[in-house]
């Protein structure tokens, strides 16, 4: 089957009009994707199980009870995505396993260890938080049951939106099962999200450590009043208040090139024209490669709070409620990727990873590698993503050769 | 019957937990709250009129073909309003009504005028817009088919709102009408929203004229990206260019100490936490007392937009969609109310009033006079507003004896 038309059929399950995807995670679109792919896994003679938080693996099961080199990465999308982040990467792992599948049945190779496909349930964190929790939950980072109790919006629980759809494991009398003692080496491939590799040219990404995140959630309380009659000294205003945190957040990387920050998700109100909105909430993040620049900001972000609470006289609540810590990948893992480079004669580039990838929760547990295709434009959690057609097929290419490496015994257990 | 305990009994219609009411124009609390004022008036002597806006009079008709003096507020409010904004002046119009009527149905005074109580429909202007509606139909000034195809954000509009709540006029066959031709004059009281009469402890504010106001929508349009991924200089973040509008229009009153702005109803998307929002939308207000302020600060706010467009790479669309004009109100009726003031041993203070109230409608075509009572505190658009039992006793007082005086016959037709 050609790689480029499967992923034209997937990329229709859950087209947007802007010609992305909106699959947001246990979703009916995410649950259509999910049979899709099992139904190719099946095809191509996988064994099937999913397991508590929804994780949907295909088990290629070569030798009795060896353990498992595991390749993936996530079918859900943002509320208005693009097609190739993380649906990229499963398929290509689809099709390495389906090659080295092909190698190991026609007597080709004869691996020493078994190979599995994964695809890990709500990496992106839209519409259930936080992100990146399927794989946290396997790697034992995340408990089950505060992920299987995140609610979205409506009030949805993750448990109840996953039973919906059909894929709340494990299923009574699965004939296979998989856990992380039994995984040897973790492999994946993402789209960069960023244009580092368009613009040196590189034609494949080699990971070699994860940026460290901030995350927090900030509530500011003013007064509501009047839009017009109240003088304007008199105010306590939590959308002025808000607009001084956002510009102020912005601020706190002048002069710093590798540090990111954002705030999203903003809710203000009472919402009406002539009411000065007495509340507003929203999410801040920071992200830099050293947990240093995110200790030294966070001292800035707290005393911004200070002067936007006396100032202002808004009262300020902000929790920290997530962090990420910066990390190294597998270093022989690095070196293992260079040389499939050179040999499928693909240029590669080292580099970090600053968005999360369920590959930063395995990497804390297992030897993992992880490769970026280059972005074209660097769009990401944008319908304009793009990956042109050859760097999808370099992909792909190189994942076989890493995976086919791994398979074959390069990590001991 | 006891003002206090009425407007007790009032406050309950759509009372909140915080001491406050939400009684949104057309809404079922509304409708509540305007079943119980018609009730009030037929028990007082009045004849009900109900015209094609939804505005709901009692007809006080003392002498055959005789005009109106007219007098009221509103019943609707904020979504979490005070009980005293736009209420206290209904009740005040009624109290004082069956005081004059009284006085007539006894022979002790026989007015040249017949007197109108009315509750004008959404003055808040919070469910739909405009504010200030029932009343600029009224006068001629908003057209009734704008006015009744104003939709809320459920998609409702006012026509089907006021049908559902049984005031939608006028009823076939109504036994009397009125309409802006047959008015002589207006008086209306309402809280101050404010604390200039709290910090002189006048008793009674009289207004002498009307603050101009500009009142804007504005769109701004950025383009979604990944809040970890995507390098800062290459973001256009929609909200990061919402905060820089905020801070730009509070900064626009830096230094002039009679200019209000204001920024509300902010809304940002898509909302997720990882997605840098491409959309922003918000209601922007500019007040003054005279035009020239406003002039000059919209030539500053165009060119803050410019910046914005071309410093945050966000595309930016403004429109002006209301403006209000600067007026004075009737010079004999501001001196009429002194002396009543006078009369009733009440100190008084002239003022002009910054918000917007259904007597500016009435001050554009008819002879208007428009009273405070204080705001303790100074709250407004807040379930926190107050207005003290001897100062809500003083306005109906000093409302009576406008109203007195105005029916005698002080302005000729």
């Amino acid at each position: 089957v050609d790689f480029l038309k499967s992923f034209e059929e997937l990329s229709s399950i859950g087209a947007t009009a802007e010609g992305g995807v909106d699959r947001q995670a246990a979703s009916e679109e995410d649950g259509l994707a999910r049979e899709w792919l099992r139904a190719r896994l099946i095809e191509y003679g996988a064994t099937i199980t999913v397991d508590s938080v929804g994780n949907l693996f295909g088990l290629f099961l070569w030798t009795d009870d060896a353990p498992f080199i595991l390749t993936g990465s996530h079918l859900d999308s943002q509320p208005s995505g693009g097609r190739f982040d993380g649906a990229y990467g499963v398929l290509a792992s689809l099709a390495a396993a389906q090659r080295l599948n092909f190698e190991v049945q026609s007597g080709v190779s004869a691996p020493r260890y078994n190979l599995a496909v994964v695809d890990w349930t709500n990496e992106e964190g839209a519409r259930f938080q936080p992100s990146v929790m399927g794989s946290s939950v396997f790697v034992g980072s995340l408990p089950l049951g505060e992920a299987l109790a995140s609610r979205d919006t409506s009030g949805d629980t993750l448990q109840k939106a996953l039973q919906r759809i059909g894929f709340l494991g494990p299923e009574a009398g699965a004939k296979a099962t998989i856990s992380i003692t039994d995984v040897v080496a973790y492999a994946e491939i993402h789209v960069e999200q960023g244009n580092r590799l368009e613009t040196t040219g590189a034609n494949i990404g080699v990971v070699t450590g994860s940026w460290a995140a901030y995350k927090y959630d900030l509530r500011l309380t003013g007064e509501q009043s009047h839009t017009g009659a109240t003088p304007m000294a008199d105010r306590r205003d939590a959308l002025l208040a808000a607009a001084t945190v956002i510009l102020g957040v912005n601020a706190l990387t002048h002069g710093i090139p590798d540090f990111h920050t954002s705030v999203t998700e903003l809710d203000a109100g009472p919402k009406s024209p002539n009411v000065v909105a007495c509340l507003a909430s929203m999410h801040v993040e920071l992200r830099a490669p050293t947990l240093a620049v995110l200790e030294g900001a966070e001292v800035q972000l707290l005393q911004l709070m200070a002067s936007v609470e006396s100032e202002l006289a808004v009262a300020v609540s902000i929790t920290r409620q997530w962090h990420r810590a910066p990390a190294i990948y597998w270093p022989a893992g690095v070196v293992l990727a260079k040389d499939c480079a050179d040999r499928a004669g693909l240029s590669c580039q080292f580099l970090e990873t600053i968005s999360g990838h369920d590959s930063i929760a395995l990497n804390s547990v297992v030897p993992t590698v992880m490769l970026f295709t280059p972005s074209s434009g660097g769009w990401a959690h944008n319908s304009k993503e793009l990956t042109l057609d050859p760097d999808l097929n370099n992909g792909v290419d190189m994942l076989t050769e890493v995976l086919r490496a791994l398979c074959v015994g390069v990590v001991e257990t």
